[in-house]
Parts: structure tokens; C-alpha cells; sequence
């Protein structure tokens, strides 16, 4: 890149100009926009709300971006990580004329400010944080932490973006930012592109100072070299050095990115590189007032938010506030009609280079349908039900081999694992690909290389950004997890759903892949964990979003789970999560059953139970591999002890066909319910999770009263799987016994067979609690 | 310290030899356990459990940390990152004897043994993970995240104490462990202990190699100067040179970590010192066989849990594990009797000095009540409910402000807090105390010392964690967390109620203070922030785990919070979680009719409602600030215009008073419930939450069809306040039409009414929708 002359230095300050105006106009003005008139109270707006502090910061980065982008031609996408700068970003893209382009009615001149200002951080208006209103975003600006792992993830498998991530001091200082600058050791300079960190010290975050801003400059740099980054510093308060200093530190930035890309992709990098980051030392709030009633403004944590927040009533800050605009010469920003002027607005990039219109930052764009293999093939052969066991993930790891095979002329697909696919039994996909590691590697290591496709890091944060990241910007990913450690992203998926229900009402962004969770190793089969391993409770997390987003399926074996999964991996705009063990389990369905059961969602299954009538004494319900076993030997049990009692067996795969068709499009009809269920029949449920869900899916069903659940209670230790279904009291004597009461209280055969079954419960109680030290025999650890 | 004598060194690795030997046993052995006959299969256990990976490292931190003991008299508390290791730190126990103390029917010796490796990951015993059950921990290592926070939690106001904190390499890959380093910013020598982190770098996770082992000694020192610490390296697998380096290293950090504290406690401290740490360089399942199948074994990611795992039925492997066993040379550490041997036994530290022994690690021992100031002096007068306004956490501010003044003397309450302390406005705790940071001040912050007792930082992981370590060593503490925000440590809370579940069931378990969160600027109050903000998600996270743990509030005002504060801040062992807005509101009760009503938990509001029966036509009942408000709106609403229908206003500020009594302690008697609810009055829910808590606490109660619970919908943006309520269809309207379909849907007056309300939203919608981006007014932002 060209050194900066001094026109285009000029040039350059007023456009950063022209971007802090519109930033401050967002946070003030409802009138007088381009200040043509002395400014009165009236024109200012009469809530004050949005964030100045990091705005000048972000200003700066765009407009040395746009140099950038022009002079090298680049594919930049910009994530904010300070996402309270919205002002600056969307001030952004009002100048290049992405904002206009994506809502019309906000034009690019008097009138159109006028309303851009207005619209801003107001009711119908866009929101004031980054958010997916936001053009040429893919990342929410409201929870802090998560920016460079999405950067990192939109890199991978772009070999021909560069991807800019501002990150905040304040955001530094979470936990998964700072897990997250380790992603140069999984980027592969050959076949993905380059991430630029671009860490902003500006000293505060609400209210006091941030850890870094208060390190001296040796030892940041000391720190990220020690991350593995080569340091570049950009500091200072005089705007035109700083301009001169930040143009001349990115070109050497992209100089040394494309050396890195050239040399891996001549062959010639035999390790993780030394990627370039710049750490940028700017004023808290810069340019803004220098203090108020003898507390500084500008460079203190009172420049956050509205560093003046009395315009309204205070005659003096209206004062200030009106030379604090007139600093900038807005008449030399834009003309009198309100148009940037042309030298200026010379400045941005053109079309889809400009940040606001690249395609990464609206991934739908770039989206290429998965190549899929033909489920079918991986099927296990279930001749009876519940007669042969077999193990699902490990069928599903064949699937999966075979995906990252059809799409390996792609490359658009991975899987995100915190060190988990051998433990999860998909080790088939390590047939087809490795694990990606940039580092040294050993002879002692496994299916480890440059450019394995499968992302293992003990980092549940991580896999989950990355994935965000790569899914956002047009790509498909599948992220296996123990079940009790997703909650460890609870929030992250809120993010993500909230991103896509916002998507959805927004027609220019275009749908992107879905976002499916397997979620295995599972709270029921923990045999050598303990009781922290336990833990269904990511299930009512999901439940509770938007219903147009989520999607719950609980395959009961092998092919149901390869239906559901190949079905998720065509799907778009959804959470989807699956929850399917690793262990040998029983087989229940061939594959067409499998098939027809995923399309219903729900389906009875006439082999388990015994009653051919329409209305049976009892419904055993069911949902989740462990719960669907115990109950059919529930069904079993109840046959052979008392085979005048008339049951019927209820498998639900698709948890959403529980709740009433009005909240959730799966939602089976009031026929199709009323068909399964009847409107009065006892159901003992079990549940693959916590109860409460099942209680809630069913209000608004008839006679809910009559659904008895029983799922995960909170009871586990290490202990036998077994064990663990009576300690929950979700076990086949438990299901039975309770089947009785609710059907035939009074018939006195029932009541022997609860006596028997009581008496069963005891034993195996008496056994595991009193004797298995002893160790007599390895039968306890079996199935009952 | 010492430098180490040929004789204590060999007396040194014996012990640590003994402590591998007993960790292997727990995992192979059943019988034979001195080895006493020839291995025969028979004596192995009938399913193998446990990890074997990262023992030998953890024994051998165990074996010096008790020499450092032993010569220095230090208080020392152990903290086990890679919690799959207890096979170590049960092994430690053992031979210490804290383990025979704690189970007495562990005996130390044979027959003790034999009972201490069959109990081991066996139901009825220990489980595989350092948990709650291990004497000394007060560190669960199920999930990985975590140690660091813990222990810096733990030294925080014990100014005696020294944690030694392993961290294990997989984990150090983790977010919020990587977020901990920085703690060093927030440890004041002067007034708390000291941390020492051990990273143990043995090359590993379960499958794949780790980051942190891969990067070259150079990089790793410059990361962790980067961070602030001075490392010592400790590296090899010659197990003596080891202990050497090892005893040499463990002296100097402990000479370095006293100077700094003499520095400090004598005034001469002026910024964050260099603290010490350890890196630890051995092979993952060091001193196991070295190879099986020409694979690795020791050194490798296959040592990671069980090395030879068919030992059962394979003689090869069976003979290798008897001569892995006789390399520690079993019969030179114990007697025939299985007892260890003397010159052994005074290896460890004697009474309260042992790890397994500390009161640190068991903080209910050292727990000092809080002083509590009478929290009626803060009250707001409330002479007619709902007609004067007031803050709640203003008032709340006060209060906490005077709890640390009296409570300057015993140190030993905290508030922890993600830099929101202003912004919830609890700004009073300024008057009494100040944020703390050890770093450099400059004149523009505001209430920063370095003995300041408001911790914050932007983590909540940190805040998190912190609290779980200082409140297990027997402190207090308050968490005050934007409500969106928190479910970023849905996890750790999991996790940490766990920890009390299983607390509750071992009698040695002294009981702690409650962790207490203040959950403010909630999702219906965001009037500045967007979407993101907005998610009441934790209440579900909450009320799924065990009901003797949990209790969740709702104080509509000022006065009820406090009284409420004041409940939780006396209470022990409980998670309460309490959701009270920050903004100007409406004040219910005076403080007499505040603390009958917490105390019921649930009442009904008689000058809300105008139903003097006992058999009113409709109910209205609320839990949380806004949904009040609106509650008690819509009761107006109603008798304004509709007055003949008879109307009842309950208020709920004990969440769990809805769950009928077996399921939660704090649930209303049948009676009560009854007499509040009546069997069969529709009642309209306007819940601050999902509504599925709703259903599900009702389920159970007489008639739950009648329940119709409003909440929130995931609807949402930066908006007014009122139109969130409308939005998400619980405003006053919304209530007052849902009330009179339910109760008198043929009243022609009704239809009526119900018209005109509509009319209402629907002027709103379009005034909010359509109109206000031009701003005519102010009116909009305010309540309707």
C-alpha cells in the first residue's frame, strides 16, 4: 500500500470527520442536522441514548479500512466487537451508501439525515448496538466476549478474506475473548483467510479502567507476543498523527498477512505463523468536550455513554455540545442539501467492497447447499424391535465421514468438538479427515494435520463462536458436545437464536445454514462421571426462544438418528438440537419406520404395547434413548405381569409436536393429538429431561392434568445406568407401578404386580447401596 | 525452606510412590491389593474407572506441597484443576489419614485398602472426580473452567492462606480459565493470601495435543510475564532430578510470595507485584508402562484415562500391570499389615495442617455470621400503595453500604460485580467502600483503592468464580449482574448447586453462606439496550435444580427488597436468587405490610382488587416489578370501567410458594394455596419471566387449565418501556381483556370494555410503529 500524501491525509480526517458528526447527530439531534440554524433545545432529541465512548475509535478503524479496500482491493469484513459503537458503524455505512441501499426511505441527504438521526436507538428504528439490522455485520454487539472467535470463524475456508475485528479493553477482559486469541494455532494460511485483531485501549469500560489500558506498553506486548502475534502499536491524541501512524502500521499489517498467505500457500510454512495485530491507544470518548464541571470527558469512563446529558435543560452544554459538532465543519462534509461531497464520499470503496455490502457480512449470499449422501446406506438393520442393540453416534460417524467426503471439493463443511469425536464414537470421520492443528506435531499424535477439518478444542466457547462465525458468513457446521457442558454456552445460543428470530424479520438477510447441537454423553449414561456430568438443562434454555428458530429431536437408535441428522443438515434459520447416547443401545426401527416416525414426529408404537382399541387404559409416553428403553420395558414388564391391562406405547422424536400447533409449526393438530393421546387416557411420560418442560409443552392440551412425567430429578452420582433411572425414579418398575395407579387402582392382580415391583426396586436398592463395594459380580453394572 | 537432603529426598519419592501405587490400585485393584500373591484376574476390578493421565503429576505437587508444610508451618490449600485426577487426591487422603477420618470404615490398614480401591468410582463410594465427597476440596473438577478463579476467590481476605492451584493443560484451554490469569490485578498482598498457580503441562487432553504444551518454553514464559507472573519451570521425567527441581522451585516461590507480602503488610507495595508460578513439564501418565501395540502409552493422550484397559482378559496386560505395580516396590511402603509405613507417614503434615484437614477447605468451619444493620431504617414511606415512586436498589445501596461498615472489622463480605455497581445504582456502597484494583490510579477514576471491596471486572465468569471460592472458604458475598447477562454462568451455577446438593447430604459438611444474586437492569427495562439485553432465561436454569438449594424472589418495591436482601444475606447453603428493577418505580407496601408479605411469600393485595368475597369472578396475579405494575394497572383498569366484576390482585414474591409443598419446602400448604387461588377462578399470570415456569409450578394444584400465564416472549428491541409490555402481550390491556374473557366473556358491558382497551393498544401500535421516529413529543417514553 501506498504511503499516505498529504491530500489523501485530508482527506481521510474528514471523512473520520464526517463519521463522528453523524455519530454524535445519532446520540442528539432530532432537527437542525446539518446545524444550518444556532442549535436550540428543540432540536435535540428528547431521550439522549447511545454510546460515544468508542465511537471516534471505531471511525478511525473504518475509514483506514476503506484506504485499504481501495488501494489493495481486499475482501474485508469488519466486526465490532464494542458493539455499543453503533453510531459509528451505522454512520459508516449512511456515508457509503449501504444504509440507504438496504432501507431506501433513509436517503442521502437533508431529509434522509434527518430521519437517520431520528430512527436511531428509537422505537422503529434500528437498535442502538450493532445488531443484525446492521449492514455488513454478522455480529451482535450487546453481549461482550464473543467477536474474535466470529472472526475466526468467518476466516476459515475464505482463503480470500480478511477479516477485521475490533476488539474492546472492556470485552478483553472476558473470559472467552481472552480463550479466544489462541485461534491462530487451528488457522491454516494455505486455505483460510487471515483474522487483523485490532485491540482498542481506551482505558474504561462503564465505570472504571480496564486491566489492559492499565499495563504498560511492554508488557501488552509481551502478553500477545506470547499468544504468538507480532505487535503493532498505534497510539496517540493528535488526530493527524494518528492517521499517519494507523495507514502506515495496516499496510505493513497486510504486507505481512499476504507474505504468510504466499508463503503457506507455496508450501513453504511449516509452523503457525506470527500473525500481525494492532493495539490502538486512542482517548476514551476523543474529540468530545475535554470536561464538564471540573470531571474530565474526553479520556475518562464519563465519555461511555452521552458524555453530555443535560442539552435538554442546561444552556451551557447545548453550547458545548453545538462547537463539539462544529468542530468536525459539517459545512465541509457536505453540501447544502445534506450530500456528502464527492472528493469525500470518493473515499469509501465501491459496491460489494465497501463494508457494509460485502457478501461474507450477509453469508446467505454466499451459501452452497451441502452435498449429501443417501442416509439409507448407514442404516442398521432392525429386523424385530428392541431385539439387537447397536450404537447410533457410531453409525452417524460413518454419515458424516461420507459428508465431509462429498463436500471436500467445497469446503464448506466442519465440526466443532471440544476434544470429544473419538469419546462421542464418530471416529469414522477421522477415515475422511483429521483434526486441525497448525503446531508441532509428534509421532505419538492421532489423525492430527494442517488441515483436518475437525476443530477440537477444549473450549465450548470457542467451538461455538467459530461455528457462528462460519456459519454466518455461509457455511454448514455440526458440533458434538457432552450434554451437561452446552450449558456452558447457554448464553452464546441465546445470542445466536435472537440473531436469527431478528433475521427472519429482516428480507435482505438471507437464510443461512442451521446450527445443530448433538448433544451425547448424556445426564442417563455417565457410568464412569460423576454427577457434574449430569445435566439436561440446555433443553429448557432452548425451549424458551422464539419457536420459528428452535427445533428439539430425541431419536430413540441409529436410523432415526440418521434421519433426523441428515434432515438438520439441509435445514436453515434453526437451532437444531439432537440428544442421542453414544452407548450400545436396542434398536427399535428399520429405516422406513425410522423415516415415516421423523416425519410424524410422534408416532404410537403398536409392537410395544397390547391394546388394539382406540382407547387404551393406560399411555406410556416417551422422549430421549434411555427414557424410551425403560419405557418399553415397562410395556414388556406390564404384558407378561398383567396382560388384561390395555397399553399403548407413544414415541416422541420431535419435541415440538407436544406443544399446541399455534406456538410451534411441528406442533401436532388437536386431531393428531387427540389421536396419539386421546383427550382423557392417563400418560406416564418420561423425559429425557427435566419435567417441568413436558408440563409446560402440554398446556393448552386437553385434560393436561393427566400427563405424569417423570425425567432427570437432580439424582446422580457414578454409579450404574441403571442405578441412575432409579435413583430418578424414571426406571421400567417405576414407570409401571405408576402406569397401575393412574389405570386399575383398584384391581387387585394390579396391586400384586406393584407389590412385585416394589419389591424388584428394593433389591436392586439394597444391592447397590449396600453391597456393590463388596464387588460379588460384574452383573450390576449390565441392565437390569 | 531447606534445600533438599539425600535422605528426604528418597523418603520424598517413596511417599509419592505409594500415593501412584494406590492410584493405580483404585482403578485396576479388587483384591491382592498389597500384591502380596501373583496378580491373577480375579483381583481386578470388574469395570475399570478412573484416570490415570494426570495422577502421577498431581501426586506429585501433593508430596511437595506437604514438604513445604512441614518445614514452613503454612495454612495451604490444595485446588485440583484437573479434577479427573482423584485417584491422586483420594490417594493423598488416604495416606494422610484425613480419608479415615472422614469414612471411618476406611481404615488404614488391609482391609481398609482393599475397601478404599474397591469404593472407589463405584456406587455406594467416591466418585471418579475430586468432588464435594473429597476431603480438602472445595473444587469440583467435573467441568473444566474454573480452579484458578476459585483459589484467587479463596486467598481474597485470608491473609495467611497460600492456595496452590493445579492447572491442568486441557483446561488451561478453556475461556474462563485463560479470563483468571489476570486475577493478580485484584490480589492485595497486604490483607489476603496468596495464590500459587502450578500449570501442569503433560502434553494432552482426552484425544488431541494441547495448545499451551505444543508452544516452545521461550513463548510460554513470555505469555505468562505477559500476564504479570515470574515463572518458574520445572521440567523432566527422571522422577529425582524432578523432585530436586521441584523442592528447589516450590522454596523459591515461596520465599517470593512472603517477600512480597512483607513488602506489602509494611506499606512498601506500590503496584501489582510479580507474583510466582510454576510451570510443570512431565509426561501424561508418567511411570506406566511406555508402550502397548507399538502405541505410546506413557507420554501420550492414551495414558489419558485407563493405559491397559483389557486386563481383565488379556495375560499380557495383566502381567504389565503387576510389574507397573511392583516398580513402586509396595512392600517398602507398607507393612504386612497394609499400615504405612512410620518413616512415611511423618512425611505428612499432622492435624489441621494436612490438605485433607484445612478448615479452608471445609469454610463452614471459619464462617463468621454477617453483622446485619436493622434494614427497616431504609425504608421508603409508603402511605396510599402505588402512588408514590421510588428506586428499590437505590435503597438497597444504603443498606449494603452500611453491611460492609459493619463489617470492616471481620472482612469478610464482598461485592462482586461486572462493572455495573453505578449503573444497577447501587452507588452508596461508594460511601463505605471502593472498587478494588492494584493497578496504577490515575486522577480521573472514581472510588478505586487497592483494599476496595466492590469487585469488578468485566467477566462474569470472574465474578462468578471468585464468589464460589471466597464464599466455600467461609465468607459472604452479593452478586449484582445485569439479568440478560448472567446466564453467561448457567454452568458454573449449575455446578456450584450441585456442590451444595451433594454438601447437604455429607454430615462433614459445615454449612456456608447462601450465594446471592441481585438480578437488575432486567429484560423488561432495557429502554437503551436491544434485543441482547433482554432474556429472563436464568429463572429456568434456577428452578430446575434441587428445591433444597434454590429459592427465587420477586420484590415488586423498595421495601420488600429489602427485607429480602436482608433474608438472604442470614441464610445458609441456598442459591437465592433475587429480580428487582433499577429504575424509578411504584411502591406497594410500607415496610410492616413488606415483611408480612415476604413472609407468606404470596398474598393477596386487597386494596388492588374490589372482590370482598371469597369467591371472586377473576384473579390477577403478578410476580416481578413490571408485571405488577401492570397487574395492579389492569385491576384499576377494570374496576374504572368495569366495576361490577368482582376482581382479586395476588401478588407472588416467593416463586416457589406456587409449588405445591412435597416439591419445595417454601411451597404453600394445599390450604393456603386454595385460599388465595380458590379451586376454580380463571386466573391471569403476568409473570416477569418464561411462562413455562408457570405452568409447570401450577401443575399438581387443583384445575391448572385456569392459569393463564403472560410473560415474556422473546419479543424485543430498544423501545419504550411500556411497548416491551405490550410487545410481549402482558401490558395492563392485555391483562384486563384476557381477565374479562375469562371470567364474563357473554357481559355485553364487557365486550364493550374489551373494545375500547383494543382500541387502546392499537393507538399505540400505531403511535409507537409508525410515528415516533418524527419525534413528535416526549410522551412516548414515558409509562402510558
Amino acid at each position: 500500500m501506498k504511503p499516505l500524501a498529504t491530500e489523501e491525509l485530508q482527506l481521510l480526517h474528514r471523512y473520520w470527520q464526517a463519521a463522528n458528526y453523524l455519530a454524535v447527530g445519532q446520540i442528539y439531534l432530532r432537527d437542525n442536522v446539518l446545524l444550518q440554524q444556532p442549535l436550540q433545545p428543540q432540536h435535540i432529541k428528547p431521550r439522549l441514548l447511545g454510546h460515544w465512548g468508542t465511537s471516534p475509535g471505531l471511525n478511525l478503524i473504518y475509514t483506514h479500512l476503506n484506504r485499504l479496500i481501495r488501494h489493495t482491493g481486499a475482501d474485508v469484513l469488519y466486526i465490532c466487537g464494542p458493539g455499543h459503537g453503533a453510531p459509528a458503524i451505522l454512520a459508516h455505512a449512511y456515508l457509503e451508501g449501504t444504509f440507504t441501499q438496504t432501507y431506501p426511505e433513509v436517503t442521502q441527504n437533508a431529509a434522509g439525515m434527518l430521519r437517520f438521526f431520528r430512527q436511531f436507538s428509537t422505537p422503529g428504528g434500528i437498535p442502538s448496538h450493532v445488531s443484525a439490522h446492521t449492514p455488513g455485520s454478522i455480529h451482535e454487539g450487546g453481549e461482550l466476549g464473543y467477536s474474535l472467535a466470529h472472526a475466526f470463524g468467518a476466516a476459515f475456508d475464505n482463503p480470500n478474506l480478511l477479516v477485521a475485528c475490533v476488539v474492546g479493553d472492556g470485552e478483553a477482559e472476558t473470559g472467552p475473548l481472552e480463550g479466544s486469541w489462541k485461534s491462530i494455532h487451528f488457522l491454516n494460511p494455505a486455505r483460510d483467510g487471515a483474522v487483523l485483531p485490532i485491540l482498542h485501549l481506551n482505558g474504561y469500560k462503564i465505570a472504571g479502567p480496564t486491566v489492559l489500558a492499565r499495563m504498560p506498553d511492554r508488557q501488552v506486548r509481551q502478553l500477545f507476543e506470547g499468544h504468538g502475534y507480532e505487535v503493532l502499536l498505534v497510539e496517540g491524541n493528535d488526530p493527524l498523527l494518528v492517521h499517519e501512524r494507523m495507514s502506515e502500521v495496516l499496510g505493513k499489517a497486510y504486507a505481512k498477512i499476504r507474505a504468510i498467505q504466499e508463503q503457506a500457500r507455496t508450501g513453504a510454512l511449516t509452523q503457525t505463523p506470527r500473525w500481525p495485530m494492532i493495539i490502538l491507544r486512542t482517548p476514551k470518548g476523543w474529540t468530545c468536550p475535554k470536561e464538564w464541571e471540573h470531571h474530565p470527558l474526553e479520556g475518562s469512563f464519563r465519555a461511555h455513554q452521552v458524555p453530555l446529558d443535560e442539552v435538554n435543560k442546561n444552556p451551557e452544554q447545548l453550547a458545548m455540545l453545538e462547537t463539539w459538532l462544529k468542530s468536525y465543519h459539517p459545512e465541509d462534509l457536505f453540501d447544502a442539501n445534506g450530500t456528502l461531497l464527492p472528493e469525500l464520499a470518493a473515499m469509501a470503496p465501491e459496491g460489494s467492497k465497501r463494508l457494509g455490502a460485502t457478501p461474507y457480512g450477509n453469508g446467505g449470499h454466499l451459501l452452497q447447499e451441502l452435498q449429501l449422501p443417501d442416509y439409507r446406506k448407514y442404516a442398521l438393520p432392525v429386523k424385530t424391535p428392541a431385539t439387537t442393540t447397536g450404537m447410533a453416534t457410531q453409525q452417524l460417524g460413518k454419515y458424516l465421514r461420507d459428508v465431509f467426503a462429498a463436500n471436500e471439493q467445497q469446503q464448506n463443511f466442519r465440526l466443532f468438538c471440544p476434544d470429544e469425536t473419538n469419546s462421542n464414537k464418530l471416529t469414522a470421520v477421522f477415515e475422511a479427515t483429521n483434526r486441525c492443528s497448525m503446531n508441532a506435531l509428534f509421532l505419538s499424535d492421532d489423525h492430527i494435520s494442517k488441515d483436518g477439518r475437525v476443530m477440537e478444542v477444549l473450549s465450548e466457547h470457542l467451538c461455538q463462536g467459530w461455528l457462528e462465525g462460519y456459519l454466518l458468513t455461509g457455511r454448514h457446521g455440526f458440533f458434538p458436545c457432552y450434554e451437561a457442558f452446552i450449558t456452558i454456552i447457554d448464553s452464546m445460543f441465546n445470542q445466536h437464536a435472537k440473531w436469527l428470530k431478528t433475521c427472519n424479520e429482516l428480507p435482505w438477510r438471507q437464510p443461512i445454514a442451521s446450527l445443530n447441537y448433538l448433544l451425547t454423553s448424556h445426564a442417563w449414561r455417565q457410568d464412569h462421571n460423576g454427577y457434574s456430568h449430569q445435566g439436561p438443562g440446555f433443553i429448557d434454555t432452548v425451549v424458551n426462544k422464539k419457536s420459528t428458530v428452535i427445533r428439539l429431536y430425541f431419536p430413540p437408535d441409529a436410523n432415526t438418528l440418521l434421519a433426523i441428522t441428515h434432515h438438520c443438515l439441509r435445514s436453515k434459520n434453526y437451532v437444531n438440537v439432537i440428544i442421542a447416547g453414544k452407548q450400545p443401545e436396542l434398536q427399535y426401527l428399520d429405516m422406513e419406520a425410522a423415516i415415516q416416525h421423523c416425519i410424524k414426529g410422534a408416532s404410537e408404537w403398536h409392537w410395544a404395547g397390547n391394546s388394539p382399541s382406540a382407547q387404551p387404559q393406560v399411555i406410556l409416553a416417551c422422549a430421549g434413548d434411555v427414557p424410551t428403553m425403560e419405557t418399553v420395558a415397562a410395556a414388556w414388564l406390564l404384558r407378561k405381569n398383567l396382560p388384561q391391562l390395555q397399553t399403548r406405547v407413544v414415541n416422541v422424536i420431535d419435541l415440538m409436536a407436544l406443544t399446541p400447533r399455534p406456538y410451534h409449526s411441528h406442533g401436532l393438530t388437536n386431531e393428531d393429538f387427540e389421536q396419539l393421546f386421546t383427550t382423557d387416557t392417563p400418560v406416564i411420560f418420561a423425559f429425557h429431561g427435566y419435567v417441568r418442560v413436558i408440563h409446560d409443552l402440554i398446556h393448552g392440551r386437553p385434560n393436561p392434568s393427566r400427563f405424569h412425567a417423570r425425567g432427570f430429578m437432580e439424582e446422580g452420582s457414578t454409579t450404574t445406568p441403571f442405578d441412575m433411572v432409579v435413583l430418578n425414579q424414571v426406571s421400567r418398575y417405576h414407570l409401571a407401578i405408576e402406569a397401575i395407579k393412574r389405570s386399575v387402582p383398584e384391581d387387585e392382580n394390579g396391586k400384586q404386580v406393584i407389590q412385585l415391583f416394589e419389591q424388584k426396586l428394593e433389591e436392586h436398592n439394597l444391592y447397590i447401596r449396600e453391597h456393590l463395594v463388596d464387588m460379588p459380580e460384574i452383573a450390576a453394572w449390565k441392565w437390569e
